[in-house]
């Protein structure tokens, strides 16, 4: 089983940008976590990110993943673009925000991509990973 | 530590009504769940449901829980008044739906909750109760 | 054969309340009729009202009726809570309405049920619940 | 006594059209209906239809009838010029639908007839015709 | 120099229907208003009504007018057919209603003739086609 | 019998101002004009101009006229202030504008006093006065 | 003269709950301030408090007082059965709301039943049920 | 302490005008009744109306009022500018109106002064003045 | 094979008509270049144009083509009606346009047929004609 | 070269009024900056104020500037009147506003000037009158 | 003559992806057919695809084509940004959809790309394409 | 002090295109000018221009500027992630614009930058960089 948890923009600067909204967890982090936790499982995570939209939707293209994580950030109120590209896959898909995007501007409260995710977590912090891949494996019967 | 999952109306049929939406287990087996994983932590956890708005009010401005879980169902859409309850009371509270609102009639897309509540975990089944409560206990690291 | 009329918040007023707009027939003597009229055929038919929406909600959900005959008068126009208790049924049902809510404000006019409903009848007076009895019981050939 | 029956473009083809939403009975055999049925009362029930909106108007203009049935099938959603030849008339009127016009889309579900008619039957199949026919005569004493 | 009033559905009814809106004067009285007043200048006036919207298209399309004025009644809020013919003829036009459509149901007030017309006279009476008249002429000195 | 032409903001300036939308006939000429044409009438007919709201209130509180015309240009839009003097008053009025507001900017078309008003006259450039107080005299036959 | 005051959801914690928004007065000392000021009259004044819809409507339905004073919290915004029961027993009523909810979040800016109250009385604290209660004495000379 | 209550256009008529809305009760009247009532107290209270919104600007600019009570009456619904010098004065104020707004025409039900304001109370004819100063003299514990 | 191109009104006018916006090629060369291009396929191919709604209602209803071409012009943005005919027929249609209607008026450029045809050619002058039928040759081998 | 900077009601308190949003800097000191700076330019600059719609009217209709710079504050957001007067001048003139008006309330943020106007400065404070003499002085090659 | 066939997002998968909306061709057998088609014209017919808006951008900015046909998938919806380079370069483009775009979710149904187009063709499949660069030949007489 | 003019997609063509709309000036010689007349001050100004949303992030959170002056063209309208790059980076920044974005399509009057804004100039041509940097060197004292 595969794992790919794709991050759009500015997510790079996780833990270092706004942590009052973001909290101080970075991705290198959140990867030693999810490996420590995770690490009995015959899973394999990936954590990929990039500020590029047209790299988003290739490496979703190109991807060999069982299911995706995605936190697509600021694309997650117009990209049909990669939302097509995870249409096309097939590939069912968690959708996740660090922070609760209802409680801040009205523009950040209609993401496309929910209508056509498996299920829906935020407002967690640097945790909406963690139970995103823990439900994967659990409804899986890995862990 | 003590947490109160409290479901609206409709709830009580969890495990016999539309399955094919809302999946074949009831409470009574999310309750042995809960209980079999996380019966070495010190948390209390209660499940509660009710058909009645006025009940569930009663029970939120009575309860002396530290968290909230809520599934407030076809409240989940108008109730000022069951929001005004957990206003009141101050206490943090995750919001859950079984399945992906998003997905369905559009009128089960806005709830009223989600802007005042920590996070939101939706569209995974029960799997929406563990992880919610599996969030409080390792983020207060009681796991 | 069994058809369950339920009404909802302010109809045990019906005959005596806004005699202008709901007319002057109470409940005892629609029940009276439908008995007179109807007496020959095998259905049985009851009448519920209840102000309290668990109440009619607890009604639905308990109910073994074959058929539903609806007028959920205030609740018409956001209990999602009911409209969820019939959906679990799968109880057929007709929306009826003693008045023509259309000519009235217009917070009346946009009635959640009547999309899940098998029809509507609205605007006869008290023969809105002779009619949709008829209409169950020959078009299963029970008259 | 006398009631029109008046029915809109492409009624011609109840009976053969789109079976599935609008079933298999044809007026003429809904005529024979309500002859069987009524033929002791002394209303006139006559069944008019046009795909013609002018005819439409011309035929109502010039009906002395006492009631009006109507179906106004695609004219429901825009034929001013229809309703106010109604109104003209100042003949109370029961509109109905064979379909359950909510259920639709969602163009069908605004008749600018509804306000201005005594009441609404929709979405029983040409039983509407008959209820509404039997709703005229029982309130009127003449059955 | 010739002017077409074009009159549209249930206008063969002015003076008959509706007194109270519409008032009682009928066409032949304006007919007979408008020779008495007008005989002296050149102009030729024609009253053209038709219930039918394909009629009407038709006699715009052949009319070889000066100047029209339309009170397009019911065909006023949707007929792109019958814009699409004046635009065509290029001819100007000034629009009329009798009642003041303003303070009537809401969808009464926004016809889709005005923008393009030369002007409006509305709520002022069989007068309104008599200032009309008594426009174009002055304008053109004729009177 | 007395009429009062109130005109608003800006219109100090017709004939002068933008003369390809509003022509080059000043108040002068059209005070001259309805001199000339109604001289042998009984008719007072008094025109006001003033770009002040406070002054037009002031106006429209003392006049004793049995009718008024009015041209309220940047106020149509907005004030209610005028429009409660005119309420309050209960003198019928008719509302003109020298340009068809219709075929301009969208904000410009919906004026809050022709709801309140006898009728409507617009697009006939100066005429639009002539033609409101022809109307009123012949209405009560003084002409 | 009776003066039934009806309190909704949530307001029994009135002075405990939200004390920066609602005061710290609870109705224990409100009633005593009615009952020091007001005892002259012979006015009989009942405070009423209900989280249930139900019971509220019961209350109304039940009331023979000659006034209602309401402050439905959260039943403000969505409960036409409330409404309908006030409706139903055409005793006059103002409205009234401790907070200003016109500053708070928007969705608590439309209350349903302020359009059927005599007036509305808001954001004043407690004193709005003085305020209230003063003006009916007062409009019927019994103070 | 000192009141200004400033009323805006038309309200020089009040007691005059459209006395079925407005009452019988002119400003003198109200005057002598503040007066009498609170004579004893130490707090000033001025009247002052206008129907020029510069002049209620400078009036409000000018003021070294403890409070304001304001009735806008036709500015409530567009006057930023009035809004303004309210906002820049920092004094706080109580918003009255005569009439209950929200019965009447739409556009009436949405002023932009009540979101700053202390409090509103409306519909209780020239008693929200009484009313608003006895709060501010109660609740400053001067009577 | 069979081909109905069917135009709605004012489209008898196509080549006369505004030649700046629809061009000025008439129906009668459009027949011709259809039959010289295509006169070795098996393919009827008839033209239609009405400005009868009913009559075009009736063309489709008797048709007995295997596809349509249609071109609604002013019936395109309302005519349920004509789409209820289509929609009986369950037979294939493309929609064209000769302009493009999303340049022009707002109220061109929703098409009620768009959703339920094959697909749409706009914009192109005649050759929207042409194009359309050489895809039903094309596409179903016939050239 | 003259260049008039017309200033909307409440400006007059610039300086004064609300510092933390509008900053200490009165119209004296924004005189005397722009006199020091510009001195050696023949461009004559006036400031002008006034709260009073009517005379903003009439200062731009009798204005013999070149350029207006206008900060029309709360007349910003409705009055067609100024809009007006400044189109009848066919005076190009720069629209600006101190603050960041898109940072505040929602009605702040529409001003009906922009679309017309050379070009909007907005949210530099003071400045905003500086850099727009700035603008005309330099694009006019006089500095 | 030089025609560039500009592709967006995701179609880099055509023939791959989705193949019962989007068909089993993909760009070599559409590139093999156009150049089967049309080898004997004059015509060089380019075909681009990117996932990169940027590169669109820039493709577009340095294409010397005399047409262009786009399909800009994911970015029809919102990319200004292509948009703009269309605008610049002042060629004449025609956008094509090879899916029913109004068929499928409302976002896919409002493409800002039309109004500037030549014309538009849409739901036919990989003909798009060919109908598209046959209409540039034909009306250019080179086919 | 540093600044950093960043510019969005299509203003690499700034001089070259649409020149009736973006003026003939070109960034070198923008550059030029912003360097002859500001070299005297220690302002180091550095201008980027990027077609790729990407690119432009990552110059963002990269620069160490001490503001921006930004242009995000196309991007203004919908790039939330360019946005949340610079509200990562806090670092005030001002928006300009060539064109008057308000007098073009009503898609480009809706920047989702400007209420983040120091402020806003727009419409001044290629003047809008050179008082930016005027308005942030004076503001800071540095010239």
């Amino acid at each position: 089983m595969r794992i790919d948890i794709v991050n759009g923009p500015n997510l790079n600067l996780l833990g270092i940008r706004q942590t009052d909204i973001y909290g101080k967890t970075c991705f290198l982090q959140i990867r030693r976590l999810l490996k420590s936790k995770f690490c009995n499982t015959k899973a394999i995570i990936n954590i990929y990110q990039s500020n590029s939209e047209s790299k988003l939707i290739s490496f979703i293209q190109n991807s060999n993943a069982d299911y995706f994580i995605i936190n697509m950030a600021g694309y997650s109120y117009c990209s049909v673009s990669i939302l097509d590209s995870l249409l096309y896959k097939h590939i069912p898909y968690i959708e996740v925000h660090i922070s609760n995007i209802y409680k801040r501007e009205k523009f950040r409260s209609k993401s496309i991509f929910t209508r056509y995710s498996m299920g829906l977590i935020l407002g967690l912090g640097y945790y909406v990973y963690y139970l995103s891949v823990y439900y994967i494996l659990i409804s899986n019967n890995l862990i």
